[in-house]
């Protein structure tokens, strides 16, 4: 870890306690970094707290301390917040340390964090993540990596405790970017996945069986082995909440229509999905789109 | 295969040799069946003809000698004229043979032609496959198959000699239904990846190294696995021609508003496929609907 690792002992922060963060600074703790933790809820933190960790109050307490600082929140909003708001961590942080935010967020917000963290001798990330709760808890995310190629390699070692699948994307943005293509990816498949099963009970056929016939051929996919079967059992329990869905579309389709992308599909599944939450569906799985349709 | 094996050596017709129909009659003549074949382009014969297959001039005369009379033709069109034209199928098969179309096509004319064959005594099947050329080529199809339980039971060593999943699904037009479902699953996933890929480009990712964080994840499927690196390399040879994908979205379409069924993303998907074959790319591969959004 270069010049981190001839620093002593590296001190992580982390910020945001959700179900994602906790799991993933728990991974950090295991791999023996010290690490100074922050949650609006100080509750989330208790156990992590017990296992080790050190409260801090406040986000820029924690940067003050941290070697490499690493963000979990939720809204773009929450990251702006936390980064460049008043008592933000850019403002705030230990000298030459690094900011990685893994929330899923703004690309662009991802470029205007990166121009303030340099502006202060500071290197800053874009990391957002997939893999879910339990790629999160078994340390085998996958990590897309927007920023200098020289602070990637310094912090890969504080990657390589949380996830597996870790790819260099590129310049500030690029990691965002990244997670983008892969909302665009699924949210209109869980159209395809959805209509297609509709389709399948409306037409009197058992939808179970019609998978036995389609998942492994060319219609196959993450979200028709995973996803389906818990539409068939009834289960709309959040593997990702609706909700999350609709913030990275409307990141997305922002991204997309600064591009001069005409994205059909992507404008297509958001319309859909807010008409989801609008029903009341918002804390549901993603999967819960097929009501959309019943 | 119960009656049939009774008779003796069981005679096959085969009627349709394009790609598809091509391979799956070799597998069937290689299982050690009688092969009988007619194609309305009889060049399409000749190798299959030197392998042993015996040439009938027309539809009406492989079904005479034949006790399971398989079609793989184009349009559904096509296939009402074979089984219910003026010299179709239904009106000269053999008393007490098995007429199978395994065509992509309508559940509602399987139902009909389901319905004019038991009037005569014979019986039915609606088995349309995925799998694509190298599934046939193989005999690795994926066989959806509506009907008469019974009569599937007594030509499954037919269909075992030309596919692995063979899935009874139901009633007549189960099977078509079952393809449906399997179709309107891939159009909007190409619609996800296709805007993927697009956004990458725009965003100045590498979109090969973007495959490599999102197609294990929850992102991944069939098509982001097999077509996003054809688009990649610029490859818009057919896997599975634009202007069929049209075909079975139609005929999709047409079958979900007949359940009252609006099914948005596979609207989209036909409206894009159309406004592609009108661009002059309907011989292209689906994959080619990435072009739509350059």
């Amino acid at each position: 870890m270069n010049e981190l690792a001839s620093t002593g002992k590296v001190k992580v922060g982390f910020i945001g306690l959700g179900v994602m963060g906790k799991s993933m600074a728990r991974n950090l703790m295991k791999a023996g970094y010290d690490l100074y933790v922050y949650s609006r809820t100080k509750s989330k933190s208790e156990d992590l707290l017990q296992e080790g960790a050190i409260w801090k109050e406040g986000a820029a307490d924690v940067a003050r301390h941290a070697d490499v600082t690493i963000t979990m929140v939720e809204y773009p909003s929450d990251v702006e917040n936390i980064f460049l708001g008043p008592s933000g961590i850019v403002a705030a942080a230990k000298p030459g340390s690094y900011l990685i935010d893994m929330t899923t967020s703004s690309p662009a917000l991802a470029a205007r964090i990166y121009e303030e963290s340099r502006k202060k001798g500071l290197q800053s990330l874009d990391a957002p993540v997939s893999g879910g709760d339990i790629g999160a808890r078994d340390g085998k995310l996958s990590i897309m990596v927007g920023g200098d190629e020289e602070a990637f390699e310094a912090v890969l070692p504080v990657f390589q405790a949380m996830g597996t699948n870790i790819v260099y994307q590129g310049a500030a943005g690029a990691g965002q970017h990244t997670k983008m293509c892969n909302q665009i990816a699924i949210a209109a498949n869980m159209m395809g996945v959805s209509e297609a099963l509709v389709y399948a009970e409306r037409s009197g056929l058992n939808p179970a069986r019609v998978l036995k016939s389609i998942e492994t051929g060319a219609a196959g996919s993450w979200s028709l082995s995973n996803l389906a079967p818990r539409i068939i059992q009834g289960n709309y329990e959040p593997g990702f909440y609706v909700k999350h869905m609709i913030k990275d579309l409307g990141i997305a389709l922002q991204s997309a229509e600064a591009m001069g992308l005409e994205a059909y599909g992507l404008s297509l599944a958001k319309t859909l999905y807010e008409k989801l939450a609008a029903a009341g569906e918002e804390s549901s799985g993603t999967q819960a789109l097929v009501k959309i349709y019943r």
